[in-house]
């Protein structure tokens, strides 16, 4: 469209993490080609999460963290809202005010003397037992990614063997958009 | 092989529901072919979740709850247990007891005199307000699907406007295999 050259300095853009709620038609092909839009950029997907939205089984939620420079990030919701079957693109992170929070079930080998530890730092964690036998707990634990990393890191001297996380689940505090 | 013709009998199956636990590499590619194996065939999710496995960052843990006749749930286990990125599958639903659970974030417009009720039936489900505000909570609830269903049900005339679900997390009680 024009002759000039612009000489666009080299920019070091610094990548940040954002929350993205997507709502989408609630047929399973759609997660695959949302999270193809993804894998095939190799853009990254730290945390995803999906359930059916209230009121309306037709359309599903599904939450995803991924993290990039602005311009990759704009791009991916740019893609996103282009999709026939995206309803809706909301980054909680630029949004404003939102809860972030993950669920962690981790199982631990409870060995006699650790075991006075292992529920102490439960309970500092509102961790609850939902399954206890003579050789094992298991907690149900939820928080920031970053307590629940802590909860685990903590744990793991005192005999974790096994967990499942949920990812990110997010809200706005704000009106819903 | 043989000559014989079986007359086999026409087998209305029904469809029983398994939650896989799924350990794979980290990687996003993988999570893509993991559901396009799914949505390729026609497979069903109900639901799905995902994050990195304790120790290794390297490995992910997807937790699948699907449906369909033990011949499908059987296939669907094969074609995983081939994929090259999958190191691990297992049937919690056929391996025996194990804990299911699911968290969401529900955010309730607070109107005056419905506010006894809301705060009544959060107690009842240990859901913890996680933010309030003059016009809403936002309500931190976890549980099976079932009892998160009940409460979102009982919730939806009090003024339930937005929620985030996680899916389903789940664990074995035995050892881990």
């Amino acid at each position: 469209m024009s002759d000039i050259v612009y000489d666009i300095p080299e920019v070091h853009e610094t990548s940040s993490r954002h929350t993205l709620a997507v709502v989408v038609d609630n047929e399973f092909g759609v997660l695959a080609r949302v999270i193809g839009l993804f894998s095939g950029r190799g853009y990254n997907i730290e945390s995803l999460t999906v359930a059916e939205v209230e009121h309306d089984k037709k359309l599903s939620r599904i939450t995803i963290v991924t993290s990039g420079s602005e311009m990759v990030i704009e791009q991916i919701k740019r893609l996103l809202e282009r999709m026939v079957p995206v309803y809706k693109v909301n980054d909680l992170t630029v949004e404003g005010a939102h809860v972030e929070l993950e669920l962690a079930l981790v199982k631990i080998k409870g060995a006699g003397d650790k075991m006075k530890e292992i529920l102490r730092i439960a309970e500092v964690f509102r961790a609850r037992s939902v399954d206890a036998s003579q050789d094992h707990f298991i907690f149900e634990v939820t928080g920031t990614s970053e307590q629940i990393n802590t909860f685990i890191s903590l744990m793991s001297p005192l005999g974790l063997t096994e967990m499942a996380r949920s990812g990110v689940v997010a809200i706005s505090k704000g009106k819903k958009k």
